[in-house]
This record gives structure tokens, sequence and C-alpha cells, in this order.
């Protein structure tokens, strides 16, 4: 199923990661500036993020001893810095997503840069610098790729390009990609927001987990990287997280796996790409410098 | 699974409370101002609340000894006094639910006064005298919680906070609330209503009232708060019901549950807030006096 | 379940009633007109139910020796005589649907009633004299009632107002209404028809399928009334309509059910409500002459 | 269950054909002409196709001895003439699907033929010679049925008149249609793409697969023709297509199924169509000249 599969640390049969987008309420306040701050439900619905549904995350964890990655915009930092704190005192991964949840194609590549920076500064207030990168919505450009090389940053994680991580090279420099896809992100099994246009009919648990834990049972098969992106206020709430939890519990003593943060992810496809018969997937960046559809009508009339 | 367990009354191992939005023909009337007189089929199936729906809920009830609450919209206990007459003659609790099911977010804050207070008129006339209430679509703001405080409600049941009740403490007084979820929301598997722009794919009975159950399954588990957030159109349908009553009567047979109506949680809320060493959460409101995104921007341009 | 279960003819069980409105490739020439009759996908997706599933679903009904009703816009007659034929060779009902499916609600009552009486014509040609109406898109409006009653009609079927026939009474006479549920319909389960708007996530034919069958479980054990709302071209597809074939076998050999057309389940309502104990429901219309949410404003300012 | 089954080759009870239509990233660049290139997110998941997908599929059609129809945009062709090369060196068939995925009902017919044409030169370049014709979004129209005629093609696979391949005769020629369906296809139940205005709750793989499967069995028993539309980065995803080869593994192996390419369904169709005693349906093109609501109208007013 995989055709270049990545040697794992300890020979693992599969990595892990489950990352968690701890987004809060900035995605009300990003879509209706005018008076997001009078629409309670969704600033409630957010606000469970960090206030509930992380410390109940980080006790999981730690009790069963996992490290994993969280991206928080920097607002959110700000907002509820003691949930950002405890991910960073549990020994997490706290990555870079934005300042208030900003789609970066609808905003100027110059204003990008500013909220980018803006956000290093929330950061950098709770004593963390991020090497990772995941774009908010997902819609990462070539100028936040150019940028993140040129911030230092080591790896992005915000696109579907392959099952396993790889390499994405510029002339400026590398990223490591480590790759998202929507049959397991949470969104689509349990997001239910018309403030924000996004109305799905709302799984069952066992249904929406069901789907992401298939997920493990092939990429286990395969050898191969079960990454889900979730976020604290959908799968973070009690019913769902019980039935993670109890999954989470069986496969850590039944399966052959290595659970690790992006970072860590990051850095053993870092090693295993500087050897010499490697077999990591090196993408050459930007895809394209024009929309090819332009050219394409230019060509024909 | 819970931080702050609440201790229930007899020592259940779960509150329980089943609320009903009885919002009939309110959401046409609504929602196509200009001839929803004459649109007899979004009519018709509103209608089917208070006239059939209600009537059988409220003989599972009383046969099986539950007292609940509903919500109903001033306008709708004008057309249907029978219906929410017979509710308050089983000793259940009616709440607030606006006036002709207006969204709060929608309308300047003192033409909302005006419509609350034209409920409250409705609900006097059928000698009632609600202390809870739920906003219309959940949109609840700040200047509703004021009215609420200052009009003396004891409790709101809008917000999705937390899995179990909590105090919203603001300058002028204190609300508990009593908290609500999209997955015990009879809306997103049941509801398909394309004249409100609110298309579902319709779930069999048994896989939408699934979900719920498996949202009671955890909270049991974790000694927490199962409240669902029906309405009489949709679950009060005649295979919906049939699921939920033989369920009902297993669940009371076999485990050690509290059904009570939000009335009665607000009361053991207060009681148990009052208590020297209180587990119960506190917010402080208002959460935001001006949208952060605005902020937000100021201080990047 | 129900408070007023209506006897059935020969003390069965439960009345059920399998209806399939035949709208062809009417629905993309009322929604495109300016290139509907380039648009050959959804044209060819309408002509398969005339052309491929009728066909089919008249044998099964001939095999099993049942009667049912069709609802087909004047149109589709004409375009499609032999389908219209067969139904009627068959002993099957043929009920008025509009002319070109369109919405009651969207045309002056002038128009309405000339669109009416074309699709009377159509029905006339092919010896049809229907007694029964189902509006397009359920959208049946007071003038629509008003019209069905000057013109003889026996019956309606658009409203959803309870789970069991009742009869609607007006000042100029009554109809009696055999009502429908989007429980039972197969638009939400199976149409995927992004022209007209109408987007859903196809279910698997035992998904989709399974909630109508679920239906027929809870009517049955109520001693209701079963009704599904079908299309030819949705659940007459050969997958969909194997699986129905053969629970129809299992239902038809193992329960006593009465399966009749809605003009015999009208009749029957007729009789038992001339009965001087009838409990057949009586419903008084108009139910508004102008729109509520019009006076409750007028009144507030 | 079907009126003029086909005798498939060898008697098989069911003829299979598994078609992809490697879309790629064209379908944002058609989309978001503006800005696509910048757009990385959707261009990543779409070259998932050639990338990753096609290159697993075609080691399981190897192993398993399958050849099958894939449908490739011309543009697709020129960035990925790896994907396509490999299809055809593994003896599968690649089929014409327009230049950028453009759909047909939007542009005028001067620029449709200009767009097809460019298609053409495209499959030229790497030696191929399309004989069959899928229109993307599956919307075809009449001028290019007349097209296909004109260009000599064999056969189109955009419609769904039917269960099973049928002729199309216009006064020009004739084309074989292999029709395709909503039920087989893979975008309801796995795609999820808001720059495109799709949005579907993604499905497990095991519950959107299961839907296919369903259809198979269905077709099975009626010796029918079992048609799935897939696309490279919805099915090609790992989980999916694990369970997809296991699937197929099995039903070779213990059913007697006829796999082909659609060429050579069309030419078993013609070749059927030829014979005296033909079943083979035949469909009178085009269906109208002029759309059908406008007569209506003028008839009316």
């Amino acid at each position: 199923m995989i055709r270049n599969p990545i040697k794992w640390p300890n020979n693992a049969r599969c990595a892990c990661a489950i990352t968690f987008d701890m987004d809060a309420d900035s995605l009300i306040h990003i879509s209706k500036p005018a008076d997001s701050h009078n629409r309670l439900y969704p600033i409630s619905m957010g606000k469970y993020g960090p206030e509930v549904a992380v410390p109940r995350i980080l006790d999981t964890y730690k009790r069963l001893g996992l490290k994993q990655s969280f991206f928080v915009p920097g607002w959110c930092i700000e907002q509820y810095p003691a949930a950002v704190e405890a991910m960073l005192a549990g020994g997490h991964e706290v990555g870079h997503h934005g300042y208030l949840h900003e789609d970066p194609t609808r905003h100027p590549h110059s204003e990008q840069i500013e909220w980018f920076d803006k956000a290093m500064e929330a950061h950098a207030r709770v004593g963390n610098s991020p090497k990772g990168y995941r774009a908010p919505v997902y819609n990462i450009t070539q100028g936040v790729i150019d940028l993140l090389i040129e911030r230092g940053f080591d790896y992005d994680s915000s696109l579907m390009g392959d099952d396993i991580p790889y390499m994405m090279d510029t002339d400026q420099g590398s990223l490591v990609e480590v790759p998202v896809h929507w049959g397991t992100d949470d969104w689509p099994p349990f997001a239910h927001y018309e403030e924000i246009g996004y109305m799905m009919p709302v799984k069952a648990p066992s249904v929406g987990l069901g789907a992401f834990f298939e997920e493990f049972d092939a990429h286990y098969t395969a050898g191969g990287f079960w990454h889900c992106i979730w976020h604290p206020f959908l799968t973070g709430r009690l019913a769902r997280w019980h039935q993670v939890e109890q999954w989470l519990e069986k496969i850590l003593s039944s399966h052959d796996v290595w659970f690790a943060t992006l970072g860590e992810i990051n850095a053993h496809i870092r090693e295993q790409a500087s050897q010499a018969e490697s077999v990591i997937r090196r993408d050459k960046l930007p895809y394209y410098e024009t929309p090819p559809s332009v050219i394409a009508k230019k060509e024909i009339s």
C-alpha cells in the first residue's frame, strides 16, 4: 500500500500522532468581527476547549505517558494562558496556528506577516518557540512556506500530498511536511457551526471516531502514519473523549506503535532523509508561479 | 472525565433532563413573514408538536412518573394553550423561549426587551411565571443575560461552556447555566427544513437516538449530566418516541439516575454553590466588552 | 402512541401505502428553464423513472398483488404516456401532482389555476380523472386547498399534521388529508442533485431503506399508518428496489397489513368519519388569514 | 429486476467496471482561476491522485490481472505524464475528460470545441487516442454528443438513463452509453472540498464503500452491470483502497464476474446490438430541441 515505507524508531509498525488545534473562540471573532463579543453561544462552545477539554486531554496523556502536539492561535494563548502553560508543562509541543485563526489566502502577504509575527510574540510570552506550523483551515500559501523557512521553522502540517511525511524543498531551504487528511479530521463528523457556514450532521461518537479507528487499522497494516487532526471543543467533549481514551488504552497495550509529537516526527524524517539510501520523498516548491487556468485560457483564445 | 463532579441528590450516579422546545409553527412565521400563513406544509409540520407529539410525550412522562422542562415561545402559548396547560397540569416546568422564536442577535436590544416582555404576558395568561430561559437558536446575548438577572430569572440554558451546570456571575447578579450541546440536540439528526435553510440528511430513528444514548452512557459512567434538547415535531414523531419510551423504561428500571426539571437542577446547583467547599464552577461575565478581532486589527495596523 | 387509532378494514393491524411521485425530468426543466433541454445528465437521471424504474415497480406490484398510488405531473403524462398507461392498466391510482412540478408558493394563484387545469387535461387524455392531489415539494397553499374542493377532489397528501389520516374542513367543503413525513421520504437519503440545490450524502440502500423499515415497525406496533413518499428515479434504482422487494415479500407473508391506494384510504376515512362515534380528527382551515408575525410586530411597535 | 438483461462474455453473471477520473488539481484551477496557484492545500489534495494513489491502484490491478478505464483531463496528462504513461503501459484505457475539467454547460459551444481539441492534443502527446468520453461533472450537452460522433468516438459515460449500457442514436451516428449513477460515485461519501462548494460529511471507509458493495450484490443477483465512478484522491487513499483491494480479492476468487474496460464493454454492446434479436435498448437523441418549460409557459399565457 505504501511505495516508500519509512522505517520508524525501534522498528515500530506504525507512527501515530494526535494533533489538537485549540482554536477556542477565535473562530467566531474572525468570522463575525462586528458583534462576535455578543454571540455567547459560539463563544462558550469555543471556550469549552481550553477550559474543559484541554485539562481532560492532558490528564489522559499524562496517565498514558503520551507527549503530543497542539496548534494554538496566538490570540488563544493570550486569552487562555493556563491551558497552553499546562500543555508545555506536560512536555507537549505547541505549534504555530496563526494569530486569530486568519485564513492566509484571504489577506495580502504583508498583513499575513504581521499576523504571523504577532502570534510569535504570544508564543514567546509563555516561553514557547514554535518550530512547526499548521495553517488555519489548512490554507497555507507559497508566501507562508517561504516565511516559515525564513523564520527557521522545521515543518509544516497543512497539506494532503501523501500518507506519510515528506520533504518540501525550495530554493531557499526545506521543510518537512507532516500531512493531514479529511478522513482523520474531526470537523466533518462533529462540527455544527452555522455562524461560520459549516453545518454537518453530527455523528454519534462511535460512528465519527470509528472512521478514524478504521484509518488506524489500515495504517497499522501498511506500516504507515496515523495522524488525527482534532479540536478540543469537538473530540474533547465528554462522550467522545471517553471512547478515545478507551481505544488508546487498548492500542497502547496491544499494538507496536510510536506515538510522537510532530516535532519528533520531523526530526526522524530529517535524519532519515539525510541518509544515503533515503526513501523519503522530496517535493519541489513552488508548485506553480501563476494559475494554470489562466495560461490555458490564453493559449486557447 | 469530569474535574469537578457534582454530588447529585440521593447520590444518584447521573443527573438527567430531557428538555423539549415546543416551537410549533413559529419558525416559519419568523422566517417567511411575508406569506408564512400560506405555507401549509411547514405550518402542519410545526403544529404536529402541540397537537400530536406533546400529548404523547406527556402520556409517557405520566406513566413513568417523570417531571421535565419545556421551553415555549409566547406566541405558541397563545396559539396552543391546551398543550401548555397540559404541561403545567402535569407538574412540568415551562420556561421562557422568546415570543416568536426571534433570534436575539438579530434585533436591537430595545426591541428584544419588547419581545421578552410580550412573552412574559403570554406565560402569565396561562398562570405561568417562568424562572428559566433558553434563547431561540441558542443565541443569547449579554443584553439578555442582564435582562434575565433584572427580571429575577434563576437560570439560562443556551450555552455550551461545560458538560455540567455552572454559575455565571455578573456585577448585577448570578444565573445558573444548564448547558446544552449539539451532540444531544435533535436538529442535526432529524430536521429537514428548506424554508429556514436547515437541510440535514434525516437519520433513522435508531441511528439518531443512538447518538444520544451513547452520550448517556458516557455521562452515566462519569457521574455527569445527560441533557437532551429535543423538539416535539422531531423527536416526538411516532417511530422516534416509540424508541425513546422503550429506552426510558429500560434506564429507569436499571440505572441510578436523577431525572429532574431544569428548575430543580438550578435549585440543586445553587444549594451546592452556597456551601463552603463548593466544586461548582463560576464564570465571570461579560466575556468581552467589544469584539477581540477589532482590537487585534487595531494593534496590527 | 396514537391517541385516536383508526380501525382498519378487516381489522388489519396497520395501513400501508407506498406512493411514488413520478417527476421524471420535470425537475430540471422547472429549475433551469433557460437551457434545461441541453442538460442531458439530469434529464437522463429523471427519464430513468418512467423508462426503467416504473416498469420494474409495476412488475413487483403485479407479482405481489398490490395496488398503489402514483402522483404524476401533467407534463410527465404527456411525455411518458406509456408509463402512466401501464400504471392505470395495472389498476393503480394516478393522482394530480401539478403540471411541471411547479411550486404553488412561487406563482400567483391565477397562474396556479392555469397550471392545475392544464394538468387535468393531460390526465384526461390518458382517461384518468384524479381525485387526489400532492403538491410539488409539498407546498400546498390555502388557495390550492380551496381549488381542490371546488374541483371536487377527495383528498390531499402534502401535509405533516399527524401520523394518521384526518379531515380538513373549510366553509366550502372538506378534504381528507393523507399525511406525509420526511422520515419516509426518499429525497433525504438518496437525492444528490446540484442543479436544483439539493445535495444530500447518498446513503447505502440498506441504510436509507432501513430508516423507512424502522418507521414501519413502530407504526405496526402502534396500529398506525405507514406511508412512504418515494420517487422512481431514486428508490426505483436497481439495488434499492431489490431490497424493497425482498422486504415487501417478507412483510406481506408474515404481517397483518392493509396495503391500499390513497383513494381507498380516503374512502375508508370518510366512511369512518361519517359514523356517530368517529375518532377521526377534524382540522378547521384556513389556519391563518394573514402572517402571524406581522400581527405580532404591529402589536409591539 | 432488469427487463432486457445483456448476455455477457463467457456467460459471466455480472459485468464490472471501476472507472477512475484522475482530475488531480484541475478542480481548484478551474474553480479559483485568480489565485489557484497559491492554494496549496487543494493542490496537494489533488496531486495525491497521480503521485500516490494511481501507482497504488495500478499495483493492485497488476497483481489481480485487471485492465480498467481511467478518464483524465488533458491538462492533467500534461502535468502528470508519468501517471498516465503508467496507465497506458499497464494496458488500461485512458478516456477523454475535458481539458481542465471544464463544465460543458458553462461555456459556449465554440469554446467547448477548443477545449476538447486541446485535450486531444494532450492525449496524442502520450500516444493515446481516446475513443470514450466522460463529461466533467457529468454535464454532457447535445453539442458534445454531436462532437463525439463527429470525432469518431465510440462511447460516452456521463448519463444515468439505465442500469446497463444502451445505444444513443442521432441522425449523424450512434454512441454507446455506459451509464453512471450517484450510488456508486465516491464524491458523496468522501469529498469535502469547500473551495468548490462541495461539502459532504466524510463517511468511514467501510460505510462509504459498503454502499458500493451493496450495489454490486444487487447487480450480481440481477445479472447487471456494476460500474463505479471513483477518483484517485478519494477512493485511492490508503485506508479506503486497502478495503477495496481486500474486497476485490474476495469477489474475483468467488464470483463469476467480467471486469472490463469501458472500451471493451462498448465493443460488446455494439456486437450485441448488431445481432438480429438484440435486446440492447436504443435511445433517440436529441431529447429536446428547446426547454419544455418555455413551451409550457407559452401555451399557458
